[in-house]
């Protein structure tokens, strides 16, 4: 789309019924959309549809966000932030950037860095990246505890203990000592770990976001980190800023404490590279065009 | 001993069975150990044993190492070194300190985050920590291929591919796309992965060592990632130095290069922490003085 002149693209919309977006494109003003008479699916290319301008498409619109096209990829990323935190690899290689060899006592090293085996990994959103991160959990001898929409029923991880509600998230944070958020974010998940549930997590846990920065208070993860050195927050996603778009606001300069660990969005370009979440779009948009049923469809009512 | 006089460690030696030692202490010199007469078993609390002057040792002195003391730690920090190289946390996370949220372009990212599954792990020296790598690999989704001095035997890692000898070796070299060394500092594993060997692994494989620095080739590696920047070593032990220490010597600046991620051998005291290693190494030599069989005798003839 982004190689038609705007003459060509206004010409294009009344005929189009599918669209296929891989983030929403700016130039899709409400406007344009309203011309879109025929539009019937909106297919996001991103696994998120956070970025769709619902009050923009008429109720008839079927969005489909692309869920599951990265969760291998982003499960592993996820491992990698919850480790560089829990290790303290990424504190304890800056350090030696600066200053050489230097080892902190063995006691002091040994508080540090977390030992993983026996301890409970939370997960909170329970879809393809939840069940992959769980899954690699148990081969690392945790306990497994996820907050899933659904009750649990067939295909799951073995020895994962699935949890429901407001009383399963907070048995999931009081109980992990590594958590990872891998929910969508919608109207029940933005925010939803702000100062209360902060304060329900053991004192020196990981918390990993590899879902939107939106589900958890900025504020509040700011304080956190600068009253509890031995919490950690990792995240690969961040807090839009005023274009709408991923931005770090140095207003909570979480980039200069060492109890935290930050990637630019990283985890989905590998997912690209191997093509399958672009395979995963276009077999739904073929799915529906065929008159089959298609995956992934979006609860409406919970994106505002 | 270090609460010992002098005059209290001497007179104390002459009747000097078994001898459990963390570190081998500088003040047990040749003089010292030679006045040793009954020493029969020398118990480290270690798990290598590169440590222990084995020329100052009469021929009958049994050597025990604490090999399996630290596996469970060591596996998972060396899951760690290999996921903060391979995802590129800690190269990321340090250019968001400098420059803010700069994110390099998708395909750029796509080509640069190593993704895992499907891929090959290789594990050199499948004692506890190799198992233990090996088995989180699999949990990943990889194929993994270990080099074991033994051929494979029951209670093995299921879907492990098990290696012997140089063949071996070069098989492992030539598959991996991450590769973990695990192996004892012995006569036959110092310098095992010199330029030829390095030469063998593919361009943009990951490097990573739990087990001893000069298993591998100072030098070699050096030039290995000056001239491959999709190559990486993420390393927790370090060259020892003129006083025969861990150190860190900016003759070859590993700490300046982007594709090195570097910690002060962290992973042990994780361990110790825990009291494990120090449970095992007191059980084994319960064992010895009870006349029960002991465990990790080392042979000492792969040892200077």
């Amino acid at each position: 789309m982004s190689e038609l002149k705007d003459a060509e693209l206004d010409a294009l919309l009344p005929s189009v019924d599918c669209l296929l977006v891989q983030l929403w494109p700016g130039r899709l003003d409400r406007a344009r959309v309203a011309r879109m008479a025929r539009l019937s699916l909106v297919q996001s290319g991103l696994a998120g549809v956070n970025h769709v301008p619902f009050g923009a498409l008429s109720a008839g619109v079927v969005v489909c966000s692309n869920a599951g096209g990265y969760s291998d990829e982003v499960a592993e990323f996820a491992w990698g932030l919850l480790l560089s935190a829990a290790k303290r690899i990424v504190r304890l290689d800056a350090a030696m950037r600066r200053k050489g060899f230097v080892r902190p006592p063995t006691p002091e090293l040994g508080r540090e860095v977390l030992v993983l085996k026996g301890r409970t990994l939370g997960v909170i959103g329970y879809g393809g990246i939840g069940r992959g991160v769980a899954r690699i959990g148990r081969a690392f001898g945790m306990e497994v505890a996820a907050l899933s929409r659904r009750p649990a029923g067939d295909g799951e991880v073995p020895g994962v203990t699935v949890l429901q509600g407001r009383e399963g998230l907070e048995r999931v944070l009081r109980d992990s000592d590594a958590l990872v958020l891998a929910v969508p974010l919608t109207r029940s998940t933005r925010g939803m770990i702000g100062a209360a549930e902060l304060s329900m997590m053991k004192r020196d846990s990981v918390l990993v976001n590899v879902a939107r920065a939106e589900v958890v208070d900025e504020d509040a993860i700011y304080e956190r980190l600068v009253a509890n050195a031995g919490f950690c927050y990792a995240t690969d996603v961040w807090w839009a800023g005023e274009s709408g778009e991923e931005t770090y606001s140095p207003r909570r300069p979480l980039l200069e404490l060492g109890n935290f660990v930050g990637t630019p969005h990283a985890s989905g370009p590998s997912a690209v590279a191997g093509r399958g979440p672009l395979r995963a779009a276009v077999e739904n948009l073929l799915r529906y065009l065929r008159g089959e049923e298609v995956f992934n469809v979006v609860d409406r009512s919970e994106y505002a």
